[in-house]
């Protein structure tokens, strides 16, 4: 047990030896896939002669009943209940931040291409019968599959008592808020949620560990046509140790044993630096067994457990990596130099005082994890896993036409005529249709204002970050503009000629007003826009500017100006400004300046008010912006 | 050809036939399984001997050589050469969004559990052959690949032509920057790349469609003991188009076409809601066959179209579900109202405007989609398909200790003594080691402050909301502590005993002293906080907090606060407090009140300081604050 073998000396081929994996025989893979075909061919009653075959156990409806539920949770041990409770919690609170990403994006000018997580419909969280029931394997696939919201969650386990199901296990499923249980396990189980079979739904997905069988019939199902997706290839479980001189030999045996313990063909590897650690830790081992119950099991698992000799962190990240480990234990001093350099794990336990044994159970992250290498492409379970993502494409018609060329092009160049047809009819019509052909929302406008005295053109688009393009006669004011528009991160296009042979007057409030009613128009239904800005840059001078986009306009403007100009901007413009953009926006908007230079604090407020405006209008979701916000 | 069959008639049995797909005869699959076994045993020569006799082409490398390549990129046509990095920027533009997210969670008092995302270290892309190179595949592909950061990225293709891959796809592969091409293809690649034969190296992920062979061996592959992992179950393309009385026929046509043009076993289906429409879209189908280069086979794909009539949105959310398209198009005036109730679907195209052609090529959404139903269960390729995720988990003694007692209750629950072992033997020796054995980094500090004047304990944890206790004897100071500690998201622990029988100054100066000192050490080295927050919560009263967490002490305050005291608390020592805080925290901190009422102005300003905190402690990435911000 634990006899070591020296990777600095090794070669290739022999160190690859040293990081096999037990051979695995695909005994139970035959007779799972013959079991599955036989379940899809005959439905029910060859679910139910399997069921009664190999469990003895095909009641007429395989769910147990809700009072079997209540009173397994009524009899369960109120200390149990409470662990179960703060495992389900600890492990809510790392996995409420996974989840794959809703998002917008305008990949080309006009066309807003999305992305949307959904839940799956129907998952089956399969909980094996071990020694005992797998209460931790309910908690780590439960929770993700709430977090991600997933509508209808059933549990199958194997047939265990007169309850149909263990009653432990049965409590724990009550203590989550889950009700739908069936008493069934092995093959017969996979291929019956994979066909909707004897009183269980079709299952989008399927998860959850199990024996040789299961997995078999897991990577059957979803092999075949309209198969449902599974978890994870799942294999026998595996731990490698990595411990120095100073590693606490106790600590590394008790982690060492406590994956042995698990099953017979559990693998366990130890990599030490040096033969006294080892043989410390190998006395711990034998020490330890003594007092474990499931010595039997742990002690078969050791025989074939591998220990290696390396010479530096190099060496033992090399070994970690070519192993890819489904758990990875780090007992040495540069355990975070290690934790940077491993790039292939499932789950990394740091240091003395974080055993796998916590992560089995309790600490957080999921333990249904990547085994037999799946690791160097697999993490383990996670919220995504329970969703799918939408893409979701809107186009104008100027989008159509600023995709058409390259559309076609490689159309033509993959040989589909159709293709490019289909591109082509949009570009061609896209041009001849006039404008107030509707197409999806967009949030841009173009707004004209005429009057004798002005003639303004604004042209907004709150998706695109820049170019804007801004010429009103007044440079100081282009300036002003300008920095609203890059402040805001957003285009903005004016084109202004108004009476600036009389005063700067009219031209700045018309200017303003369009302005105010194109963000009006482009924000729409403000459909997951912030309802609040604010924000206040820092200088000699200090500004800030809060808005709130209710529709309600109001303007309030503190702060004295030195002065009468900046350039041949009339400072005295500043407040009116903000009154004009208000009023047009239907906004309330309230601005503070104070400093000492004009210059800066013009400059100051305007910028403000892009920055302010950049949170104001920022897409958060895709919901309206008085409801909370969830992904869609 | 389009003939309409009647949802609302239709019983659920004719409802299922309606939707159902073209059988697939898995001939190709038995096929693959015998490739693939043969070379996992026969290596090498026998990926040659597959090659010579399907594809007949066996070179002694089957590297396509970098002169090849280059050749190839010289002679591409600059305008396909500019379609192609067009088509590549749209979808960076869109994928950049994606990528699992890294976090970090306090998960137990003294437990930080977190996720790490990276990439997959080899993938491989099959790029198949077909009418033409697809050159759209390779693009879909490479550059979630290289957004992922996949460090080596293999692409595969069947021989064509003398330079063994056609040089359009060498070309694209060059302007991709990609240079690793092999000249192989079905299920002897997918063999070659799972084994690393023949000089292929041997991949951790195989992406890409390809026909029957090379799905059934990618599944294949999938399934055995240590196999590569693979993207998406693969099956024949399908597009659903939802369109109204007012949807274009030639748009919808054309995109029923474009479809149909891919594949005689391509599935068109049109879901419409009066006969009318039918029979103008069929019309034009019809005529737009007679220009198509590819009518046969859109023809042959055609003939097993399925046209069903509904008679409302909701029936047509149902039948979108039921299916669960790769592709949906929605032609209609009601389509927003659809794109949120189709729960199942690989893209969603919206209105006119939007081709699936345009999604096929370049608008940014990835082209590689879920088909046959796989909808359900999964999305398209993402940056995530190319990443893997890793758990990560790190405790202090106190850690260890708080997750014990759970953890051990349900090791005994499964009958898991070694697992209860490893947790206990930490919990026994966590209490009695000394405290300065090292642990991991925790954002916690416990302080205490003695004098004669008071003394004070101050523990504070910036991972963690809450729950706070508070006792200093000055019932609004506590409450104002409160604040801070509610508003900042935090937890402080505040137990002071001070001179209250002289007055209140003593104690609440130390008491921000020290808890400045605790905030200060908590923060660390400050890795991943953001280095200013600042805040304005609006009321009758308006209270403002900026805060440098910089290091350099700097306290200013500004406004007059009317009164004395609020409840016991005098309103001269605010100031004084955040002068306090200021000093001991090492930090700048700018407070601003104005208003009317003590109480408010008070209560505003230390709100605003928690609110403040909150974003200036948050921990917004792995690195140092002043580092750009990259997942770890």
């Amino acid at each position: 047990m634990l006899e070591p073998q020296n990777w600095s000396a090794a070669d290739a081929a022999t160190r690859r030896a040293m990081l096999q994996r037990p051979e695995s025989t695909d005994t139970a893979g035959a007779a799972a896939r013959e079991i599955v075909d036989a379940i899809y061919a005959g439905g029910e009653a060859a679910v139910r002669d399997y069921a009664d075959r190999l469990d003895g156990y095909a009641p007429a409806d395989f769910r147990v009943d809700a009072a079997a539920i209540a009173a397994a949770r009524a009899g369960l041990d109120e200390a149990d209940a409470e662990a179960i409770l703060a495992a389900a919690d600890a492990v809510r609170r790392f996995h409420v931040r996974q989840g794959y990403g809703s998002y917008s994006v305008e990949t080309w000018p006009g066309v807003t291409a999305s992305r949307r997580a959904t839940p799956v419909d129907v998952v089956a969280l399969y909980v094996p019968a071990g020694s005992a029931p797998l209460v931790s394997t309910l908690i780590m696939l439960a929770i993700p599959a709430q977090l991600a919201g997933v509508p209808r969650i059933v549990i199958v386990a194997p047939p265990a008592g007169p309850q149909g199901v263990d009653p432990v296990l049965l409590a724990a499923a009550s203590l989550l808020g889950l009700d739908e249980v069936y008493a069934i396990g092995g093959a017969q189980a996979v291929a019956a949620l994979a066909t909707g079979s004897a009183g269980l739904p079709r299952a989008d997905k399927i998860f959850g560990p199990g024996n040789a069988w299961v997995a078999a019939a897991k990577a059957y199902v979803a092999s075949l046509p309209g198969g449902p997706a599974v978890d994870l290839p799942a294999g026998p479980s595996e731990v490698m140790v990595i411990a120095d001189a100073n590693a606490d030999a106790a600590f590394v045996a008790s982690d060492l044993l406590s994956q042995a313990e698990h099953d017979p063909s559990a693998q366990v590897m130890l990599v030490c630096f040096d033969a006294a650690t080892r043989e410390r830790i190998a006395a711990e081992v034998e020490t330890q067994l003594m007092g474990l119950p499931r010595a039997d099991i742990a002690r078969q698992a050791m025989r074939h457990s591998r220990t290696i000799l390396c010479e530096s962190l190099d060496q033992a990240a090399d070994i970690a990596n070519a192993y890819a480990p489904e758990h990875l234990i780090l007992q040495l001093g540069e355990a975070e130099a290690l934790v940077r350099r491993v790039r292939h794990a499932g789950s990394i336990f740091v240091g003395a005082w974080a055993p796998e044994a916590a992560g089995d159970y309790a600490a957080g992250p999921n333990h249904t994890l990547p085994t037999g290498g799946a690791a160097r492409a697999h993490g383990g379970v996670t919220v995504e896993a329970f969703q799918k993502t939408t893409t979701i494409l809107r186009a104008s018609k100027a989008g159509a036409a600023a995709m058409a060329p390259t559309v076609e092009r490689l159309a033509a160049l993959e040989g589909l005529a159709g293709h490019a047809t289909a591109m082509r009819l949009r570009r061609e019509w896209a041009q001849a249709w006039p404008d107030d052909v509707s197409g999806p929302r967009l949030r841009t406008s173009a707004r004209r204002r005429k009057t004798k005295e002005t003639d303004i053109t604004v042209f907004v688009d709150l998706d695109r970050d820049g170019p804007s393009a801004i010429s009103t006669g007044i440079g100081y004011f282009d300036h002003m503009l300008d920095q609203i528009a890059r402040h805001a991160g957003i285009a903005v296009n004016i084109d202004a000629s108004g009476d600036l042979e009389i005063d700067a007057h009219h031209t700045i409030e018309d200017v303003c007003l369009t302005l105010g009613e194109a963000l009006h128009e482009a924000l729409g239904d403000k459909r997951g826009i912030a309802r609040f800005g604010f924000e206040l840059p820092m200088d000699e001078t200090r500004a800030g500017v809060w808005i709130d986009l209710s529709g309600r306009p109001f303007a309030k403007f503190e702060g004295e100006i030195p002065g009468e100009r900046v350039g041949e901007f009339p400072v005295e413009m500043v407040p009116h400004a903000f009154r004009s953009l208000a009023e047009s926006m239907k906004a309330a908007i309230h601005v503070r300046v104070e400093g000492e230079n004009a210059h800066h604090m013009v400059e100051g407020s305007f910028k403000a008010f892009g920055r302010a405006l950049r949170q104001a209008v920022r897409i958060e979701s895709e919901r309206l912006p008085s409801t909370k916000e969830f992904l869609e």
